[in-house]
């Protein structure tokens, strides 16, 4: 895997996907400047009348349960409905029942959340993420474990859900979901490694810098999976 | 006050307690991020169907009436509804009668506004807190004004409606709202004292950096109320 | 030109204009922060209710047709009708047909897109801004191109529709649009070549720090323009 998430980083790179994202108000400037960083191309609208365009002209879709309006609401099921592979992000769905009821209709090729978010989703099927101090990848047949990040990362808002923009990038280029979501996984937490800083505001645009700045050669030093 | 300024810190930490903000498109992301570093945990939804929800969760509520469309005008009284201790930020009320107006039907533990807002909305109860070159609080019996603070906070766009959030941050851990007022500028003013930065760019980022770093030792020092 | 871009940021800093913008969402923030630290205030409500009284009570207008949602097509006739200058963001108008039919309604008195989208809107009347690694600016009877610039101003979000909005910071000031158009981008392009960065990250609060600290003698030294 440590290999493929080298190779995976140059071909996103020299393919420059473009990724349509539905994602909260907090979270889209953040994700548009990772998605460029680590060489995709990001748009965001999710107007009703323009999102089935922008998304069908996309290589994958994000969506992102945060800020949860009707406007979202109506848009989520027209973006899929493009058929792109695509990643979900179920933000705070344990907060709110009208959204975990939302968040239940939906099949994702990448199901990404907390333990608190995926207790309530209880997915059976997919490639299912739980990220944390330890992020974990399984899907019916395969497991991993990988081990890289900073703690520094839960102390910047929409980190999280930036990051799984990341795995709809990979997605792009990758067509295996469970390769597409440890690749992603291992940019994201060697990324954090690579930054020197030691608060939470000056961490940020360093980590935008250490994104943009990964190599083939730091992925092969330094990522650990089990 | 500057010994409960710096305990009360301490207990904020402990505790780490939820915000709900209502917030404008471009406070969002500085809002989550600044209540991060100070230690609380932020929710954003302003949602019709799910801000009531997220609300009850939550241990406070900030409400600020930047870019106030309809769904935001909706969310508020359903928030407010809960009953939860909330603090008021009504942005640019003195330029539109429609926000002025709705602003007015409101009864905020905490009001916080610049000159231009104050003198429209001419508040006659609760606590007020009028930010400045130097920030004054008064509620009918006591007044205190607090000198600490950086010029560049004003160059820095959000920085006053993030405050204010950080105000709604203290008014969860501490009941009386004059105390948690007076305590969150103290906080947010030695925090642009100790930022190096030169111009805003760097500033907000650095700015962020000494929240997180903020301690009880620096309160004590740096603290200069009348 | 290059003297009359030295004078007008000295007249823009001294006058203080105020700038609406109707904008996308993951610009606001930047547009925001770069129209104040170029001198400006800016104003975001895009609220059908309250948007006209804001754009009546400012200096001139950004539309941006981003994340372009009912809410803003309802907003943007009732800004334009105030009679303000304004300049026009037609952001990503080759990605979708609704997108396209609204923008070609309008007549600004500054049209900003990059060679896409201006192929698309072919645009015959009033001051055309090509964007790209040399800037175009003509009207009927003059041209200019300008020269300055820094590669990594495209890796980071909405460093275009945020320039945009200094555009219209300098048309508040300056009424003969050519002119505005040409001193906002000569301003933009070596604020850019004043930051020291090599990745976006870091990039994007430097940039806004050589903003703030641009003058006039950095101006006629700079400039290149053809």
């Amino acid at each position: 895997m440590i290999e493929t998430a080298a190779h995976l980083l140059t071909t996103l790179r020299a393919r420059n996907p473009r990724v349509h994202c539905i994602t909260n108000f907090a979270a889209m400037n953040l994700t548009a400047n990772m998605l460029l960083a680590i060489g995709a191309t990001p748009s965001l609208t999710y107007a009703a009348d323009e999102v089935y365009d922008f998304t069908m002209r996309a290589d994958a879709l994000l969506i992102n349960l945060g800020t949860l309006d009707e406007a979202r609401k109506t848009a989520i099921p027209l973006a899929i409905s493009t058929g792109k592979p695509w990643v979900l992000d179920p933000v705070f769905v344990h907060r709110s029942d009208v959204r975990l009821n939302f968040a239940k209709q939906f099949m994702p090729h990448i199901l990404r959340g907390n333990a608190d978010e995926l207790a309530v989703l209880k997915p059976t099927s997919g490639v299912i993420v739980q990220t944390g101090a330890i992020d974990h990848v399984r899907d019916g047949a395969r497991s991993i474990n990988i081990h890289n990040g900073h703690p520094l990362m839960a102390k910047v808002t929409a980190m999280g859900c930036a990051g799984t923009a990341i795995m709809a990038a990979a997605l792009a280029v990758e067509k295996d979901a469970f390769v597409a979501a440890c690749c992603a996984l291992i940019w994201l937490g060697i990324a954090g490694e690579m930054v020197k800083a030691t608060a939470p505001g000056s961490f940020q645009p360093a980590y935008l810098d250490a994104l943009y700045l990964l190599d083939e050669a730091t992925i092969r030093q330094k990522a650990r999976i089990s």
